[in-house]
């Protein structure tokens, strides 16, 4: 029996139609689906795919051990998650092993920022791995607000919000055109990198970008913002002729 | 008779199984495509969608009346384009006008330095325009280095190799992980830049990114590349538990 493939899907920002061809037709034939979640929560990849899954598909839900509750710099954060990836890989691989083939959904694109990666690199020596890119969260994001992001010759920076303030403040003052993710409760922090750099004037901010709660707004006028899945982007103005 | 719609439609990096389900489904039934190219050449977005289009479809070739012949710095370089868009937008508007929907093929993601933008700023606010997100060519090029570009916290920065060489140099060496793209003649400079900011051991290219003449090279030891349709990149190393 030959071993089965482990498949990285990127399922793209969130609409099913936004899935690539190759994505939607691995996603129907799966037999085997995982998907990381945090605990108590459905999971943002295996939301998306509701109403795809074939009626004979077993789920593997890979539940994070800790998302907030300890601090990223803590050396426990590191081993709890490093022995959870592992504990997961080992699962994966044991299907493969058993000739399965074993498709795990990811947000946007799986080698940008994205989970999956952990596992991939645990997996890729041992086991076929494939990868099926996808269209990012970003791309979503910025489509949504109806304006091109990048223009002529504009720089694109990426930022994390996780990042110090000093170092998101001077990186914002030094782009043309920014795309920052991972917000949540570093809103404040974001909001006010932006001020210093002189850009806050400039930013949007868009939550669930493609998905039916989809909502874009002005940073500096948004209320009520969910910034647990939103993206804050400034367009470039570069040359058009 | 209302009037049609304009669709920019993202395509992806090359593959047909990489465009979206609804990109698919707006390709294949088409009655009017549209597509920028070189003149003389097929076109890139047309040669993707090679045996897609619908046999009654109408093609409209955008050829641009100039690429590398006048400097970008020359004022006719910009009143030469301005004037081409002017034109193509007509042309399109007068169909949509005439109550046809127009599907304009775009390379990657439409708005990410994409020209369809420039078609899309002139026709917004006179005709109904919707545009598809795709998967960019940077997706698809770290795809195919089998290694993922961003990790935890990494900055990722996006260059254009027309920028002069100081400022390639400063953004590299202050990055940690990159894609660089319109790298054609620029190739020598975006050489010295990324030796000058101590990465080029670091760096790939990428030609033709999911497509069938597809090639992935370390850049210092790359031969023979084809500089006009590849992406220069740097993985980026952070957290990682
Ligand atoms: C771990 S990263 C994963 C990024 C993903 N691999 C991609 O290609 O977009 C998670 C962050 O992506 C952003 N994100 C991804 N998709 C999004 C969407 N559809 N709407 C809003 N934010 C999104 C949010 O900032 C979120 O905190
Ligand atoms: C005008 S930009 C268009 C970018 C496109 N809208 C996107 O989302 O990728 C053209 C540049 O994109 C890069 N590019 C786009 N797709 C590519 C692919 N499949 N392989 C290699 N390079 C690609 C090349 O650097 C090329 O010079």
């Amino acid at each position: 029996m030959s071993a089965g493939t482990i498949y990285g899907v990127g399922l793209g920002p969130g609409a099913q139609d936004l899935m690539s061809v190759r994505a939607d037709r691995l996603v129907r034939n799966a037999r085997h689906v995982a998907f990381f979640r945090k605990a108590g929560r459905k999971g943002q990849a295996r939301a998306i795919v509701e109403g795809m899954l074939h009626a004979d598909a077993v789920e593997f839900p890979m539940e994070y051990p800790v998302t907030t509750e300890i601090p990223v710099a803590d050396p426990r954060y590191n081993a709890l998650l490093s022995a959870f990836y592992t504990q997961c890989t080992d699962h994966l691989q044991a299907l493969a092993a058993g000739g399965a083939d074993v498709v795990v959904l990811c947000e946007g694109d799986p080698f940008f920022y994205g989970s999956f990666m952990h596992i991939y690199t645990r997996l890729k020596d041992a086991v076929p791995v494939d990868v099926v890119p996808a269209i990012t969260g970003m791309s979503g994001a910025w489509t949504a607000t109806g304006q091109p992001i990048t223009w002529g010759d504009d720089v694109l920076t990426v930022l994390m919000a996780t990042l110090p303030e000093d170092v998101l403040a001077e990186k914002i003052a030094a782009t043309d055109a920014l795309v920052v993710m991972k917000i949540g409760r570093n809103l404040p922090k974001l909001k006010r990198a932006l001020d210093r750099a002189g850009r806050l004037q400039d930013a949007w901010i868009v939550e669930y970008a493609q998905m039916p709660r989809q909502n874009v707004q002005r940073l500096a006028e948004a209320s009520a913002v969910t910034p647990y899945f939103s993206i804050v982007l400034i367009h470039g103005q570069g040359r058009r002729p």
